[in-house]
């Protein structure tokens, strides 16, 4: 069976970078975006699309029974993106069975819990995830430290809802991983260096 | 500055054990029950009776303000108990100035802050909890395993009163961590060999 090395994060935390940094100590394959353009192309939608539905708040897409438009929107909503959570379950499956990988986010952990993943999760401090989020390129810089972190705590939010609609499970609850790592004061080199151990004969 | 590492983890996790094995590993010193026994030497209190301050619920200890003999016994448990908390501050600071050292539970991540110090939490599921129990030597072979998870989450819950009543912080918060390791299905060999790296240049 492959190796499969999956990793939930808060954002900001840097669990991103940790993740292709571990994949390429250990010569697996690095999936997360790329996980987004397969189902795109699968479904004939839009990266950006696909990008939105599975970054939605699955609870706003609920059938609501008032008003027969409401009632037809949000369902259909809802059916898209069961659709895309199925076809994100194939893509994940068979990038699991083609080689030892990293998978950042997607509910991979849960997915993939036959193929006997390990699961590692990453979070910090708030004000380290603002820093992080500061030095990104594509941060707007007239953004405030305020809104700013009022973005990372909904993106939090919206990855919690996500994970516990799809999974039924609590997203960053320890029990639900091998190993959740503190990014806050981090080495990230000398953290990656040891946690690839794990996976060395 | 000596490099210290603290260790939390919950009753049946291993925690000890791979406190040990680190200790070890690293050619570190290593506190657990040395602890207890510096401060019984201190305060002339026998270890037994210390070590049930230590664990015993904070909270049973309030003063009463109703009927004065409960008053008087409860507040001066409380007293007691304070006192032995300011000795294991005195012990584990000497401890930490003497070596580099691995400190197994009593607070030593909150108390030896200033020394930053690496801190661990090593956690487990109930089911793990429970045979790591069984397979002691001094658990008494006519306890039943509902009675057995019983005591597991008592001892857990005290913990965490004791924890949360001396430091103000959620005992097994993984924010008060720098690594969380759940060893539920761990190699503890491997774990440690891994870990281990985290502290060699």
């Amino acid at each position: 069976m492959n190796k499969i090395i999956t990793i939930g994060r808060e954002f900001g935390s840097g669990g991103r970078e940790l993740g292709r940094m571990l994949a390429q100590e250990l010569g697996y394959e690095y999936y997360d975006k790329e996980i987004i353009t397969e189902i795109s192309k699968r479904t004939e939608l839009s990266e950006k699309f696909v990008q939105q539905v599975i970054e939605n708040d699955p609870h706003s897409l609920y059938p609501i029974t008032i008003g027969h438009t409401f009632a037809y929107v949000h369902s259909h909503g809802i059916e898209r993106q069961q659709a895309i959570f199925r076809e994100q379950c194939e893509v994940l499956k068979s990038m699991a069975e083609k080689s030892d990988c990293v998978i950042v986010g997607r509910c991979a952990d849960y997915i993939l819990k036959g193929y006997q993943p390990y699961k590692i999760f990453v979070y910090a401090d708030m004000d380290s995830k603002l820093e992080r989020c500061k030095k990104r390129s594509d941060v707007q810089e007239h953004f405030t430290d305020k809104q700013l972190k009022r973005h990372i705590k909904q993106v939090d939010r919206n990855r919690a809802k996500y994970y516990r609609f799809f999974t039924g499970l609590e997203w960053g609850d320890k029990l639900n991983y091998d190993i959740c790592l503190n990014t806050t004061n981090a080495d990230m080199e000398k953290v990656v260096k040891s946690i690839s151990k794990l996976f060395k004969d």
